[in-house]
């Protein structure tokens, strides 16, 4: 993976070679010795994994490959010459981090005149992020049993004895479905009037879900109905599940009937209409600028992705209370897309239910449905436990974050923000038209932290720091 | 029930005779009407109930015995001559509701001038709500098998039959404790200096962990330390299991074994602790004042009280964010203390336990223990649906209450207050220095709504709504 990323870094080395910016330096430098260090990892463990990992061995590398990739992405941050990023360990750690775990949180102030170079491998550490979550969320995490993803363990593996025989092959499909999209979204916004490196490093960040922009405005610097729409499905795309996009060129219509998309869709059709319809009786837009802003923000968040074609903090009324609710949920599982995500609160849902059901009939026997079949006692356990776990760490990181003299507002929806994967927060500190510069040093620190947690689904980091895990 | 209550009436109406304030008319009055009314329907409703009741019947009679008792307490604080609340429908429910529910949460201003009746009838709607929540706790809701209660229907029942055997015996001892303990509270606080009829409506108000006091800035009026203190372990022998008091009447010890006051004791310790630290080395208070103010407003909160001896939303930093996390908590089942309860977060713990040494071993088994014995799946799951349905409830109720303009910290801590019977919320409009007063009248029927529904544990509420229930 190190290797991968040393190699990436040439990209942006390249381009301010290209426009004469000294940044090429710093990238060079990062790429040479990311790759070295990759070099003598490799030359250093090499040994026959035939008999596999252990389970601690395979929850320990998690972890630390993420941390690995975050640190050495930080490096050329560091060696910038880009006021308040460039000399700052904190400030480029918490970038990379950002930028890898596909939140979009950003640090920078100024990013309409920041050298290319810097634009560019932002743009990439998200794009890269997302693939690797799609990885880890398809190979890694159903195995481990983390969050209630056994569900689509069993799934994919039944079927896939059929359809597919071999995991290479459906990493290999993912990876070009990924491009394609990348590509045809960058062509789209390139098309619809966005300069070159615009339309590529928003279109990187767009199919990962992430959220960094080139412009401090985000969205909103491009007053542009066109762009706005294809920004909107791009994120979509991005929080579909891929698998399904595979058996799509299979000529298999599962996208159509799944019982994730359908939520997601539903929710976000519901959730706009509402929208569009209080900003138009509300004199904020006329009504198809509502339609676009309504969809844009609604879809940005929900997708964890976090551009923003306004600053919708100002539209008053039931907004603030709207878009901090819709940061809890998330995108599908298997996408590019964090938060509690839409599979939990499904399978949440039929557990309620059958509880009304119970204590109606006490007697009588219900089983919990998803998608029409029953849902394993173990899935069951693993997603109440994940909510069970969000919650938690939700308490404990906004507490944590008042300690650190933010208001209240700011603390509460960073904590959510962050452990969603999302980026902005609520608020004129941290809000769609503010940044986490400002931020004390300590809280960008935590919020790292809260960062990789998320993105790990939790229990996948907090498994480490169990007594039991290190023993024996 | 209504007959009861109407024979309650008449003791503010001798009250109010007595200092020759017309109010005592409106008490004597609806003193008349309900009992003229409870007489009525107990002619009109006369049948032989020696086949008991359905479950439909039972879901059906909880919320109607509580919605009729709570009109029937509005009528004389609607007939009262007090500016702001006699005249206004809206306020005399928000009052009576609030009162019955043990919520505490005021629309009054001026209780420092308000007649002896009034302030006499609030508190004691509150004592009376308070014996009626233990009741529903220990008779009703476990047997309807709502919110993981069936784990005390089991204890209780298996024990009773050696200790205790009759359901009406037990009834009557626990009126006896509630009575002596409020009696104690009351001659308590009359020898710590206050006057006869505050001493009296504060005995009343702190056993059933409800919180209206007789004065507009509740205990922060008596600056005295001993008051406090009565009030801290007032508060606190409130919210500990009723039933563990007849078992040491008869020389059990079984309230010092017991895992929820365990849960509960060593929480607040903690807290209570952390908090004097912080207020003693931010220069507030001295040391000891530090922690009386620590330990009245945090027991305060956490038993759903409501009490407060200083405006804890103006000691800054961390505090809000830790009293926002507190209103989460609650007190004892079995209790006159509503919220989530120490049991069900007790339960949940040992879900989270039980799924971390899961994924580290998949194939061991593991109980999952509550007080050291294994918690039935039926309990988990009704645990599990408990907390799942509080939050949605939270969540749309925070949600709808930032559509009526309220700003997000006032809805959000509103939201909680009310849910879980607590009063007071954060912020300048409803924190502790605050009343509800001034908010919107459509709030305050909703906010009338969820303290109802916080009370009946949700889903005894909530059930009613289901179609299916009204079927066949």
């Amino acid at each position: 993976m190190l290797l991968v990323l040393g190699g990436f870094m040439l990209l942006p080395a390249a381009v301010d070679a290209a426009v004469d910016h000294p940044d090429w330096r710093g990238f060079a430098i990062s790429a040479a010795g990311t790759m070295l260090a990759a070099a003598a990892l490799l030359r250093a463990t090499r040994c026959d994994l035939a008999e596999g990992l252990t389970l601690r061995q395979a929850f320990l590398l998690t972890p630390m490959a993420w941390l690995a990739v975050c640190a050495a992405a930080a490096v050329p941050l560091y060696l910038s010459a880009l006021e308040g990023l460039g000399g700052s360990v904190t400030n480029s750690v918490f970038e990379a981090v950002s930028g890898l775990t596909t939140t979009g949180a950003t640090v920078i102030y100024g990013l309409d005149t920041a050298p290319p170079g810097i634009l560019l491998w932002r743009a990439l550490l998200q794009w890269l992020g997302g693939i690797g979550i799609i990885a880890t969320a398809l190979a890694i995490l159903p195995t481990l049993g983390v969050g209630g993803m056994q569900l689509f363990r069993t799934e994919s593996s039944d079927r896939s004895e059929k359809v597919m025989p071999r995991v290479r092959q459906i990493a290999a499909r993912i990876l070009v479905a990924y491009l394609v999209l990348t590509l045809v979204c960058a062509i789209a916004y390139a098309l619809a009037g966005m300069g070159p490196l615009d339309a590529v490093a928003h279109a990187l960040s767009t199919i990962s879900t992430a959220g960094f922009s080139t412009a401090d405005a985000s969205l909103a610097h491009w007053d542009n109905a066109a762009v706005h729409w294809i920004a909107t499905f791009g994120m979509l795309a991005g929080a579909l599940p891929f698998v399904l996009y595979i058996r799509l060129m299979q000529r298999d219509y599962a996208l159509l009937r799944d019982p994730q998309v359908h939520g997601l869709l539903g929710m976000l059709a519901v959730v706009i209409l509402l929208l569009t319809g209080w900003l138009v009786l509300h004199d904020r837009y006329p009504p198809l600028d509502a339609l676009r802003h309504a969809a844009l923000n609604t879809v940005s968040i929900v997708t964890t992705t976090g551009f923003a074609s306004a600053d919708y903090g100002l539209w008053g009324g039931a907004t603030t209370g709207l878009f901090f609710g819709l940061m809890f949920v998330g995108g599908c599982t298997g996408s590019t897309a964090g938060g509690l995500k839409v599979f939990r609160f499904q399978v949440m849902a039929a557990m309620l239910r059958v509880q009304f059901l119970r204590l109606l009939y006490p007697r009588g026997v219900f089983p919990r449905l998803y998608g029409g079949k029953p849902i394993p006692d173990e899935v069951m356990g693993s997603v109440v436990g994940f909510f069970t776990l969000y919650f938690v760490c939700y308490g404990v990181l906004t507490i944590a974050l008042t300690t650190m003299d933010l208001d209240f507002l700011t603390s509460a929806s960073a904590a959510v923000s962050m452990l969603s994967n999302i980026g902005p927060g609520l608020g004129p500190v941290i809000g769609p038209a503010g940044h986490y510069g400002a931020m004390p040093e300590g809280a960008k620190w935590l919020l790292c932290f809260a960062m990789l947690l998320g993105r790990l689904e939790l229990f996948t980091l907090l498994i480490l720091f169990m007594p039991r895990f290190w023993r024996g």
